[in-house]
């Protein structure tokens, strides 16, 4: 295996090029925008996802396709596949790409979540509201991201707002989950069906954007929870590559919230942090090759970086003996407000060092004021009842 | 310190920025090569050396400026040296230019060297080789590498040839050095100047190009050797920043060959084998910043790729089992015969699976048979009397 297809060529599929560069692959990406920056890490295809004569290119010359990006048309993915292998299984990208799909999905195979309701029609979101009350969640069913294409429904007067916002598209309605804490569960599934996971990840959201991850975070008995959720989705898919489940947990339970067939932001922290990475085991898995172990290497605790890489951060002479324990990944992204083009990842062997750590950096990065680090503190095993 | 200007933009200025990219620092390259492989890491100015408006810009815009490349010309690196601190200093880059001034300066400094004689014309080279006897090898003084501007004086009748070859430059002859082992030490020495070193690296050329080093191969007291030879080159200069000092091992005896003020292609092994590499102490020392730790973090052995990158290796899947302790390095470079063009470090806890892995490699590579990768096994306390 040598030549890697990747449908997108963003930070993701940067990132995977990356890890496979010490592995000997090559790489080829199809993405529309000019400027995709894992451009420079292989060769770029600069066009549209259903240019057929761009695709046919992509599945010839590769010996297997994976995707950075789950919006890729049902169409364009189906016509790859009938060129060459595409890992993971596009079944699993179609049905991610639908929240309804992607929930109902779920509640099949008996993984925990918030009670939802379809909405196509002003009656019916009267209706789910009825059933689910208030505070709930209005979403498009599709492209969705980053808590965009969603409403929280609090007040009676939320839902004509929010219909206007949103009512010319498929919707589903969910209960407001006024969670403990969200973290996330990564596994790599390898063709031959052996999976292998991530120690389970703590996360904070900001504006609906991951601005911390953390791990480890859990006890054992939390982890293994995690595990076996994750584990029915990628044997119901018969899956193959890397997969995260984003989680709740509210009073001790674990409720599914989304799943993405693909290397996710929460596990940036394993490049540096764990024995194998997620892009590194991704590739692996998709070429039929031993997975690596998910092990942690030390202690993480990854920032995003939003907008501009950070540049008094970076000059401070009080980091400077830290360095070694704080990674930076600029992903060569045009600096654009809220855009993600960087993470910083601090590893540290210890709980107390990586969080004074991480303080120290959040100080120096501007953002120790909106986050509390402490939080983070410890294990959860108090939550876990 | 946030803008690092490197005069020269090849593998060695790559392999800095990539360190310094996760210390937040930024690169501006000046190389007169458009397709400088650097250049994808930063800013590339594409300009002749003694550019006096490109060298202006460098300087200016720079907050310290350093090197990848000893044959900067005396003029430029004084010109940048007005308008912005330059490590390492630019005297030890004028020594380093020519093979007289540096052997004589080694002599001066009491670090055993092979006997040499500087040579201008015919009579020159008849007295000198009446001293020096034959074996003796005549170099240029400037602009040697990789074994070029070389010719080894066996018979009298090499005599002639290689002053006909080599006659219209000043010259010195050395006498020939029949080693046991060729090996080299590399130190960084920070501002307020503190040393550092790693251990000792073995080193195996082919036709006068590196083509693997190991480290750690040598006993403590080899080691100690070493560093005190390198460490009279770094105080006598007041020295900031990597340099390398490639010695025989010669019955028991250290004799210098030549040094390089900056990282060097004998330290390659330090990016994946190190606690810190070359690289990252090299930015740390001219950023004014602590250095850091030079210990092995395991075993290395670096084969260098020359010419092109390996297919068949990278695609091998009895190397797969290994990935995470072999290390792929392509500069991006065009291929071309006998250029280096990338590296490839094995890693491992113990010896003998160091070795076994390097000997898998080195057969999937296609070297396994030019090179005896047995020789270098063990350490070489038995040499060293």
């Amino acid at each position: 295996m040598k030549t890697i297809g990747i449908l997108g060529g963003g930070q993701l599929a940067r990132m995977l090029a990356q890890a496979g560069q010490s592995m000997g692959l090559e790489f080829i990406f199809l993405d529309p925008a000019a400027d995709a920056c894992a451009a420079e890490l292989g060769e770029h295809i600069c066009a549209d996802w259903d240019d057929s004569t761009a695709l046919h290119e992509l599945g010839h010359r590769s010996d297997v396709v994976t995707f950075d990006f789950e919006n890729v048309p049902e169409a364009s993915a189906s016509l790859i596949a009938s060129l060459c292998p595409v890992y993971p299984p596009p079944q699993a990208l179609f049905v991610s790409q639908d929240r309804l799909r992607e929930k109902s999905l779920m509640q099949e195979l008996g993984i925990p979540v918030a009670a939802f309701y379809p909405v196509s029609t002003r009656p019916d979101l009267l209706a789910a509201i009825e059933q689910l009350e208030l505070p709930s969640v209005l979403k498009t069913r599709r492209f969705g991201y980053d808590g965009k294409g969603q409403a929280v429904l609090r007040l009676q007067e939320d839902l004509e707002r929010s219909w206007q916002q949103l009512g010319d598209q498929q919707l589903i309605c969910e209960r407001f989950v006024s969670f403990d804490v969200e973290c996330s569960i990564i596994a790599a599934r390898g063709r031959d069906g052996r999976s292998v996971f991530w120690p389970l990840t703590r996360n904070l959201h900001r504006e609906g954007v991951l601005a911390i991850s953390k791990a480890p975070s859990f006890d054992q008995q939390m982890q293994s929870r995690a595990e076996a959720l994750i584990q029915r989705l990628m044997d119901h898919f018969d899956y193959t590559g890397v997969m995260a489940l984003e989680l709740f947990l509210k009073d001790g339970q674990l409720l599914a919230n989304e799943f993405a067939p693909r290397v996710h932001n929460s596990g940036h922290w394993t490049i540096d942090g764990a024995r194998t990475s997620q892009f590194e085991n991704h590739l692996r898995a998709i070429c039929g090759l031993p997975l690596g172990s998910t092990e942690s290497a030390s202690k993480a605790l990854m920032f995003n970086l939003l907008g501009h890489m950070p540049g008094t951060a970076t000059e401070s002479v009080t980091m400077a003996e830290h360095w070694q324990q704080v990674h930076w990944h600029d992903y060569h992204k045009t600096a654009r407000d809220g855009r993600k083009i960087g993470h910083v990842t601090v590893t540290g062997e210890s709980e107390s060092g990586l969080l004074a750590r991480a303080a120290l950096l959040a100080g120096e990065l501007g953002v120790a004021a909106e986050i509390n680090l402490e939080s983070l503190a410890g294990g959860l095993d108090s939550v876990d009842k």
